[in-house]
């Protein structure tokens, strides 16, 4: 724990610090001196460091000689350890690490807010909402996914999908539901045969959308959006109908902001994990872009307010992804920046009977090689679509040269980002459920000066 | 390069700060006030991020509730972007990096302290000889290959190592040899057919020693240490008359620090990459553990001292480097700890002809499965080396859980760790080039307030 032990002394010094000397801009004063009233935590889902590097690669300008910073890069402090106290597995799943994130206790993978012996813990959420506090979760996956469940709800299982999404409406707070703003998937769960809980939480006076339309049209502060049966589409694939995560945050920040004791609001990429366990950089890719927008946006508000806490983080980073294969020293991002759409998309398309070279022509802007072509031609006689795609996620991986080497989960330690008033408290490295704690402590007043 | 203004303000911050406030530490008011009259640069070559968390991993205490810190970790401050300058390649090589950690400017591939145009850049190391002051180099490898070779020559190529090796006695800073302690393997590039720089430094008044034992009755100031052909054998590997990375380390530092204008010490994990080059996690972590040691070593002085500035780094990842394959949540280093020597050495031992099952039972202290015994023995067939050697390090990748993407230097960012007056300017995310700019900066009390 002396990390933690550090961090209070570093917070401690540049709060008196900053009453004392004349040269710090107004910005650091801001940051030092401010008091949180509220926080955004945004959670990129499997964001391993990797993922951050090759998303600077995609976006720099090659016109100007330095690679330029990415939203994130600017707000750059530490890292962060992943492992959590599963008895079976070294690497932790999102649930484990979700709940240290959101409770600052390490538990076992697979439990929603619960410790090592099944207890519930409590949330930073639940923190919030105890000190009158709006709330908020926002996830491009289904909204009671392991994630955004670690924060508001409590299981022994992350697979207990409809019990969470109970958890959602039952577990009640001074009377209250514990959230105010729900965005994301999940009409599986919440609109079931043997239970509507978006009727009931319509009952208690929260509205219900399931499109961007819907949802741009609402001005109701408690507000329960469901876009899809499970998750949305990757970014890039992603129907009308279904907002963008930047969409759905500042959905949440216009009606949370409207609390006078502040807000608590999660926001979560979650499928930069679905890319991937996928093994797709396609992707991977355009999730850290959705990832991004979001960011900018909470950091946007931030600015602006100058009383909000900013802490963004990866839970574990996934598939083993990293920037060179087959000894080229060469990570080039190009072929990423011409597909229209996923290798998933794609693959659909032609296991529905689609023409495979129509299929990749229409959707990838650069001229595939025979070899290429072939490759998906015999995948596509498997009519297997997993085959299918796997065959053109490998035209990308080879011709960007990213590597794989898992479809599970790895256990690299991942990047923490943080603005706001002390977000100093979060320089270095940390053991995963620090953050967790630091973040509550900061909330109930223990590390305000 | 707002990261470097950034840097400037904080370190303004820091020393301004220090004088007014009462609730510092003794140790934090010694790295925010004491001027710095020694730098140690440590270069962890190929050490990317996946490498600190897989040591972290292989040295953690089970009876612990939570993983221990390693050495580095307790002054982890950042990370840093590893691209060069390349016109061909967007993955750094060693030469190029460790020109950017240098001279802080960018450059190409294969480029030995010169500039796009090769034209000669001023290094660090040069900067404190300067100065007047003492000056080392310390390595594994051959102690003129790219990473030290890029602080003490300049080269179009850092190929050209009989050049390189040159420079080093006839590179003259104010009418002397600018290298004071060179420690590390290289005797075919220094005594050779054409030209014996060995006998040309010891002329000069150095002393020329070639084994561990030599190197320890030595008393000379002066000293050109060369313990190995080419490069040292990998640490679990290394016969008694190859001194450890560690005792390099130390009698650099009980000879340069006896000069009263201080000194500038560079020293290199160099195999750390070698292994992850050969996709050899045994190697890798023996390398590590080396690594480690001298970097214990460097702060133990810095702590004693109190005007040591401790920078340590590496110059990129290699191998493309992950915990966890096969969709298995699971990394476990135990079969690391279990081996005697590295795979090469086993390798190298059945290519002479030994027995398999007699080389690896010796060397390995856990019961091989019938399956890893026969894929040996298949490998054995071929008489190769390099195939016997894959098919022992596959025996660990699948045991631990190791992944590799590459047989070359991957892209993914690296880690910053800093201890010691000022090292709060290394917190962050840097590029490359503005590390060795804020050092040479420091050195040049540009930055001192």
């Amino acid at each position: 724990m002396s990390v933690v032990i550090a961090g209070v002394l570093v917070g401690s010094i540049f709060t008196s610090f900053s009453l004392a000397n004349d040269t710090v801009t107004a910005d650091q004063n801001v940051k030092r001196q401010a008091k949180i009233k509220n926080v955004i935590f945004l959670i990129g889902d499997g964001m391993g460091p990797a993922y951050n590097t090759a998303y600077r690669y995609l976006q720099d300008d090659p016109s100007t000689p330095y690679m330029e910073n990415t939203a994130f890069d600017e707000h750059f402090v530490g890292m962060q350890k992943t492992y959590s106290w599963d008895h079976e597995e070294s690497i932790t799943d999102s649930a484990a690490a979700a709940t240290s994130l959101s409770s600052g206790i390490k538990t076992y993978n697979g439990a929603i807010a619960v410790d090592m012996e099944t207890q519930e813990v409590p949330t930073a959420l639940e923190l919030a909402k105890k000190q009158g506090k709006a709330t908020g979760l926002v996830s491009t996956s289904q909204i009671n996914h392991a994630t955004p469940a670690s924060f508001g709800a409590h299981d022994e299982s992350r697979h207990d999908y409809d019990q969470i999404a109970g958890d959602y409406y039952d577990e009640l707070i001074n009377g209250e539901h514990k959230i105010d703003v729900m965005l994301g998937g999940g009409t599986d769960y919440f609109v079931r045969d043997d239970r509507n809980l978006a009727e009931e939480f319509e009952q208690d006076g929260y509205s219900y959308v399931t499109s961007k339309e819907e949802l741009q049209k609402n001005q109701n502060n408690q507000l329960l959006g469901l876009f899809a049966p499970v998750g949305l589409e990757y970014a890039i694939d992603r129907p009308d109908s279904q907002p963008s995560l930047e969409e759905m945050t500042s959905a949440a920040l216009d009606r949370l902001s409207k609390d006078k004791d502040g807000f608590f609001l999660m926001v979560e990429g979650s499928e930069i994990d679905w890319a991937g366990h996928d093994n797709d950089i396609v992707a991977a890719m355009s999730e850290m872009k959705d990832f991004e927008k979001a960011y900018k946006a909470a950091i946007e508000f931030a600015k602006k307010d100058k009383h909000t806490l900013v802490v963004t983080t990866a839970d574990h980073s996934t598939g083993g992804l990293t920037m060179g294969i087959d000894g080229e020293y060469k990570f080039d991002p190009t072929a990423i920046t011409k597909a229209e759409h996923t290798p998933d998309y794609m693959a659909e398309q032609i296991a529905d009977g689609k023409e495979v070279k129509d299929v990749l022509t229409e959707n990838i802007n650069f001229e595939l090689t025979s070899k290429e072509l072939t490759s998906v031609q015999e995948a596509a006689k498997s009519e297997d679509g997993t085959e299918i795609d796997n065959a053109i996620e490998e035209i990308f991986n080879k011709r960007t040269g990213t590597g794989w080497t898992t479809g599970g989960h790895d256990g690299v330690d991942v990047n923490v980002y943080a603005y706001g008033p002390q977000s100093e408290l979060f320089n270095g490295l940390h053991d995963n459920h620090e953050l967790g704690k630091i973040m509550m402590e900061l909330m109930s007043g223990k590390r305000v000066k």
